[in-house]
């Protein structure tokens, strides 16, 4: 088991390992005193782990309350938190008692969102169960759900107070869903680690996530702790981000947040190579990584549609928008552009070939 | 005018003098660069002050935008919350935009928690135009909507940029509302200032307003300098909250607010001196205030009931409950009881008389 401290305001730890969710109990132990546990998790996946898990918590000496909501991001919505939020008052939760998002992205990010609003606060663990939570949405404390202007429009910044990674629960994972987990894996490398990009292009859906997940979450907590609140550099992390969304959103979100982010990076890392600000080859050994996964390199929709939905993004202020660009493999920047520009930058990245 | 300056994480200022809600615009450019301010309002006091505010925010060089909802607590809920944000989406609003709350504590609360979870946090105004909203519910940051199982369980601690009270809003309030503002003003007197609490006495609905809320908001100020999240200190203002929470919702939430909190002074004061804990005469004092301002003394609900209420209140933690005491007029502590005690605390407070 690898441990890893994300230094922020109150620091807490990701612990990375197998056979750690019949553990919950006793590790939540160690950092929260014994109370009321709201486990929040969807039908799929409370089949598979809810009776563990909440046993596990009730022989370490917690109370244990269950809610289990439909499997999907059609439940990420207002509705569904203000249904949680009184199934969390139902329960006479109080200040001192915590929340367990067992899940997905889905399941992290609205009962984190829950855990922020319910009585102005209460502790949060993070259960993650898809590798796409374990080395993104479980850390770092960004929770949301959509509104139908868009995703993720409402949240906060709400960190947990401890988050086990299971490597074991990805074994159980479609195919497409480890995939999508993958297409993050590959944003850190591309951010910070060119080495794990060689090992993801070479191991592809067979690699050994346990080794992965740790240089990603390590990346993550660094930039976390430096810029929990998104100022500066914590907006690295959106590589991929804001051209995924729109395609996400143009896909009336049939295809996965890592098909999205896959297809983001593909697009504004072409972008970037032909304007000359990212070295010649990223590209290519990007699509390599990707195609390793899956994962799609091209995204099929209509550059003015995908620069028209890019700019409903959170990154966009006013008439100007910051874009996350490659450099190289393991160094990428930040540049703010004009909204005006965005579509010849989604024009450069989806026509094909480096012209 | 008066300013008093909120000593929070980021500072802010609270502006209190007369006619100043036609001054907002020019007020928020000297904190704000020109930006949209999304303006929320009820039906009520939008037909009074919206089309002002919004020329004045204008005439600064400020886009607006006009949200208006029913006026009443029954607005105060996560669905107009989501009607909200989605209406933020559908003006593209950005990070770096305003909301204005313009109205009284359930705009205020509603607006404001809308602000911390619109893109999980953009700015805020807070334009108070009741008494209870400019001395209590505008200044400290505590946002919240009501969930069906009780008042203000979903909600964030989100400070505004600035906080505008126009005292020349109060000359349109009807008596009662004006009475129950002035319960939150008595609240101060019994936490810090015993002066104050003779000038309400003495003058009643009659009072100088914009001398009365400045000691008020000053001490608000100090208290949630001194502690933002209420871990501490902070709970001192809980003073007649926690009875009064359940009163409000005994009545199904025809008493006003002010009127909850008047009663719940009462019934724990009174608890509190025949207990010996608080020194005579204490009762009678705070009494008289209360009736001057014509508001109710006596909790009119059966003791069970109120304490059934009580412990469904944040203040709650697990079998403990803290309750806010007077010890003399301007001298108040917290004390942790056992649930348990609540009843006996409770009818010790509604039985009359001092025996």
């Amino acid at each position: 088991m690898q441990t890893i401290t994300v230094n922020t305001g109150r620091p807490y730890d990701v612990l990375i390992g197998r056979g750690l969710l019949v553990k919950a109990g006793e590790l939540t132990a160690r950092v929260h005193k014994p109370c009321t546990v709201a486990i929040v998790s969807d039908e799929t996946v409370a089949g598979l782990y809810m009776a563990g898990v909440a046993q596990s918590f009730q022989n370490a000496g917690f109370r244990t309350v269950e809610y289990v909501f439909p499997a999907g991001e059609q439940s990420k919505n207002m509705a569904q938190l203000a249904d949680l939020l009184d199934f969390l008052a139902q329960n006479e939760l109080g200040r001192s008692d915590l929340i367990a998002a067992l899940g997905g992205g889905v399941t992290g990010d609205l009962t984190g969102f829950a855990a922020a609003s319910f009585q102005r606060g209460i502790g949060c663990v993070q259960l993650p169960t898809t590798l796409l939570a374990a080395v993104d949405s479980s850390v770092g404390g960004k929770t949301a759900v959509n509104l139908p202007s868009g995703k993720n429009l409402a949240g906060a910044f709400w960190q947990p107070e401890l988050v086990l990674c299971d490597c074991d629960t990805f074994a159980t994972l479609p195919e497409e869903e480890l995939s999508a987990g993958g297409a993050e894996c590959v944003k850190y490398a591309m951010l910070g680690d060119g080495e794990l990009l060689e090992i993801i292009t070479k191991q592809g859906l067979n690699a050994k996530w346990e080794d992965i997940v740790a240089p990603c979450v390590e990346y993550k907590a660094r930039v976390v702790a430096e810029d929990e609140k998104e100022h500066g550099v914590r907006k690295l992390l959106n590589l991929g981000h804001t051209v995924g969304h729109a395609a996400e959103r143009l896909s009336g979100y049939s295809i996965r947040h890592g098909e999205g982010v896959a297809m983001g990076m593909m697009v504004l890392t072409l972008a970037a190579e032909k304007r000359g600000v990212c070295a010649r080859g990223v590209t290519a050994r990007l699509e390599a990584a990707l195609k390793a996964l899956k994962l799609p390199t091209v995204c099929p929709y209509a550059p003015e549609d995908i620069a028209k939905a890019s700019l409903g993004d959170k990154k966009r202020q006013g008439d100007s928008i910051t874009l996350v660009l490659p450099r190289a493999v393991g160094d990428c920047f930040w540049q703010t552009i004009k909204t005006s520009e965005m579509l010849d930058w989604v024009r450069l990245g989806v026509e094909k070939g480096l012209s």
